[in-house]
């Protein structure tokens, strides 16, 4: 279990070159091996020894890293991809709204991409990998999403029906990047991540017929989207849809 | 009143006359008395002794009816929970669509709001009692009302833009629902309720511009709404929000 101090008689060491890793290099070795298996793979389907092969390591090698075994190596694995996923909405504050939520959409849709079948497993619920501590985990990349569009939105303390939008929208991305997997990552990229610029544009402006502040913050950013940009293409789109519903006006 | 059973000699029986209660309808007391305790608390911190003593039947008897215990119990608690959650958007397919949603809203709300802790430690993920079935079962809630909501459009065979938009907009009611709870059950129910209700139009209305199917589909249930209705307030308060970005159209 605990294989501290006893050096391992293996008969074929797999790269003899392998101990001139510092510990942190080796642990973040390690840490992306797993991530790359866990990407692609249920948990369930990934085994310390596919860890230990991927990272051309031994798997006793892989347990003095990681002594709590494939809960803790899967744990960190999604640290260091919460990490990475935390990143994605941090765009600089420059712009249209609507450019900058979609920068942020393509990093994030890329990592769905690259991590589809982990992506699912870890948010589909039910794995056996999921614990109260990746449950947190996830959580917390949800409120650093959610801080950083708020601070796209300038608003530093929003109000309960502008926190309940964005978090809203924010599961609403959650939910259409898996049902985009489900379907065989249809529609192409370009035009999900539009849908869900779109939505949140949707979602805001009617937000904004009852709310002060959310109303305040939504003509701030339309005055700020250009005419050829994709709210100008949007509103011009949704003319015809409205045109015959005159009498609700 | 028949009395014909034999009575039991314990010393102090809990309830002389349990004994009387037919297989199912044991059954079905056993899962009644378990959802009341799930609904109200997480999955740990129910036990067995507690749904025994809330269906004032000895522990034994629980486990003769569920063999596999907690576990067992918790999956039919929450398959009878399903059953009548699937219920909830099932609604006379007459009248504005709106009138519709805000019916079915409504049911699915009074659910939530009567087993809160319980859909709370269920849809939050890393519980303890969550498995692969709880995961198929609440999924099968997910998709019970996506086909419900498509029967109110009016439209048996979706394409893929418009099953998206409807799966995305379940799975908002259920992120908003979640919030609502953390919130303390703010804003009033009747608020929420009417929010779900303008997303759903605002998701469909964007939509509409970039899929023929979803246009028609919106067209057609935007000619019903009065005037005087939720869609029709919201137009006339969705105006002055847009109006200084007539640059856009």
């Amino acid at each position: 279990m605990n294989g501290s101090g006893t050096a391992p008689a293996a008969p074929t060491p797999p790269r003899p070159a392998y101990r001139r890793l510092g510990v942190e290099e080796r642990r973040t070795q390690l840490i992306a091996a797993a991530l790359v298996l866990f990407a692609h793979r249920p948990p369930e389907e990934v085994s310390l020894d596919d860890v230990a092969a991927a990272a051309q390591v031994s798997r006793p090698l892989v347990y003095r890293y990681f002594p709590g075994g494939k809960p803790q190596l899967y744990e960190a694995a999604l640290r260091s991809a919460a990490d990475d996923l935390e990143l994605c909405f941090a765009e600089p504050p420059t712009g249209p709204l609507s450019g900058r939520l979609a920068a942020a959409l393509d990093r994030y849709l890329a990592f769905v991409d690259e991590h589809d079948a982990g992506f699912s497993a870890l948010l589909r619920g039910g794995s056996v990998a999921e614990t109260s501590r990746t449950g947190a985990i996830v959580d917390g990349v949800r409120r650093a999403a959610a801080v950083q569009v708020l601070t796209h939105l300038g608003v530093p303390e929003p109000g309960p029906r502008l926190r309940m939008t964005v978090r809203t929208w924010i599961t609403a991305v959650e939910a259409a990047s898996l049902i985009w997997l489900d379907e065989g990552k249809q529609p192409p990229v370009t035009e999900l991540r539009d849908w869900l610029v779109e939505h949140f544009v949707a979602l805001l402006t009617v937000t904004a017929a009852g709310d002060e502040q959310t109303a305040r913050v939504t003509r701030a950013a339309l005055a700020l989207e250009p005419a050829d940009g994709p709210v100008g293409r949007l509103a011009r789109r949704v003319t015809p849809v409205v045109a015959e519903a005159g009498h609700l006006l």
